[in-house]
């Protein structure tokens, strides 16, 4: 312990020694930008080449696969789009984990299985590596500015040696616990957040049925036992507030087909755990019809529109 | 049009002039007590006599049917249990509408189903007479400190001539616009309470079987876009917040069966409507679950022990 202790005092005080980064798509990319534009050595590797150019272009060193990054850096940073592309990324033939160096600091800042991130903990831990479970929210926006959430599970420690490096790519750095409690706190929030945005979006719907003013009603709902996030600050009816997307065609924000996979990944892990989600569930369905229908790409806040058409088209 | 402004006016002005109080139940008995206690003549009527007891030893006239109190008083208030003892109380045989005099301003304080209170007021018109819905918020605690909320619907000056008597039995008196507006308001707005309670008590288990510490997450979530005010006032799991239901067993507060007809009377709004409402609907289901299990007077936040003891009978 004080051997793993000594190692990572001598990792973490080298704050710019190289940073890898592994998965360079719509998240990914932005981030290890602000990394490289705040002055960090990084190295970088994904599977489409031109995904690293602009990277290249400010200074980045690009490799050939993740066991590559793993052997040039120490702390590295992985953002990609599912539980297998993780496991694969650090687990696969050329992974991170074939050339980590003792003392490595991982931090996945994908949104996967609670249960991976924990399982992938045990493993670096075995390799004398800490793994920390870093998903986000704040969406390509907030990549771009710097300003997103980091939610972050594993020791305590770790996560306040990981915070700095954290605070180059974002605004807020949470702790949430051990090992994979960063996922469980992300999955968590987005699956209420999925059901009070259908709640608002059939409520505001009613109560429009019924001849109710939709400012007044938001006023109303907002001053009263109603009021959540989606009420008061990001309005599924068109014209309520300005510059969220129902106002501009439920284009931007956050996408129908991600909050469809972060429902999904609350469905596994309520399964696994043998918990009761009723309306998480009823929500996942709801958002997974809306992908079905060909609108995956429109602002989760669409299901607004969707309800109503499902109307109208009777 | 100038016949009837002229009336309202002579009713209006004369404040001290005696009010008629028809329901006096939990929620009605001490609302009347509050008239009584600022000065108001008040005459009441309600099928249980002894519920007219303290009423009268506090200075009250008791009569003997609805029509007897239009008879002594123009402005009436109503706070009954369902739509069909409101229709009873304004049309039955001994109804107000049978000696209500003209200019008479009635003002029903249930929550009943909105199209019944706008029939209600066309039938008024006909007479001669005002109605408006004013359903309350704020609970029976509300109605004996005075500080219940009225969502009033009706014209709008009528409104106005209404707001100083609902302000001697409340703190906030909100105009929703045309009759049945008040009803529609308060469906709309517990709607969306139910849908946000129940998906933050789902929530808030998933995260503590992920391992989450429960006040650790509530933190996260009234931070983040989850947010809610059943996650932040309110929060269902014991031991979150001090001096809620759900840290005293789930006593007083809200009470189930009470959520329950108003979610009954969203689903018959929405079908009436023609308004889809999946996560209404469901939480109406779940909460006349917990009604027939047997816990209809304990407060709604009790879904959250709910979902727990139906996976502990597995």
């Amino acid at each position: 312990m004080l051997f793993r202790a000594i190692q990572i005092q001598v990792r973490c005080m080298s704050s710019r020694s190289k940073v890898g980064f592994i998965g360079l798509g719509n998240m990914g990319g932005p981030m290890a930008l602000n990394l490289v534009r705040k002055g960090h050595p990084v190295v970088v590797y994904d599977v489409f080449p031109e995904s690293m150019t602009q990277l290249t272009d400010e200074g980045a060193i690009m490799v050939h696969h993740p066991a590559e990054v793993a052997e040039k850096a120490d702390r590295i940073i992985t953002m990609l789009p599912t539980s297998a592309h993780v496991k694969e990324v650090y687990q696969g033939e050329q992974g991170v984990f074939k050339s980590a160096k003792t003392g490595s600091l991982l931090i996945d800042c994908s949104t996967i299985e609670p249960d991976v991130s924990f399982n992938l903990s045990e493993e670096a831990l075995k390799k004398g590596c800490v793994f920390l479970d870093a998903p986000v929210s704040g969406g390509t926006v907030g990549a771009k500015a710097g300003t997103l959430t980091f939610m972050v599970g594993g020791p305590e420690n770790e996560y306040e040696s990981a915070k700095p490096l954290l605070q180059d790519m974002g605004k807020n750095v949470v702790y949430c616990g051990k090992a994979g409690s960063g996922q469980a706190a992300k999955i968590c929030n987005n699956m209420l957040l999925a059901i009070s945005m259908i709640g608002t979006a059939e409520t505001m719907n009613l109560g429009l049925r019924l001849g109710l003013d939709p400012k007044l009603l938001a006023g109303i709902l907002n001053t009263s036992t109603g009021r959540c996030w989606s009420s008061e600050v990001y309005n599924p009816v068109p014209g309520i507030l300005p510059n969220v997307p129902s106002s501009n065609n439920y284009e931007g924000g956050f996408g129908t087909a991600l909050m469809t996979k972060d429902l999904g990944l609350a469905q596994t892990a309520a399964t696994t755990t043998g918990t009761t989600i009723p309306l998480g569930s009823l929500a996942h369905q709801l958002y997974r019809l809306m992908v079905t229908r060909g609108l995956g790409k429109k602002d989760f806040s669409a299901i607004y529109a969707f309800l109503q058409e499902m109307e109208n088209a009777k």
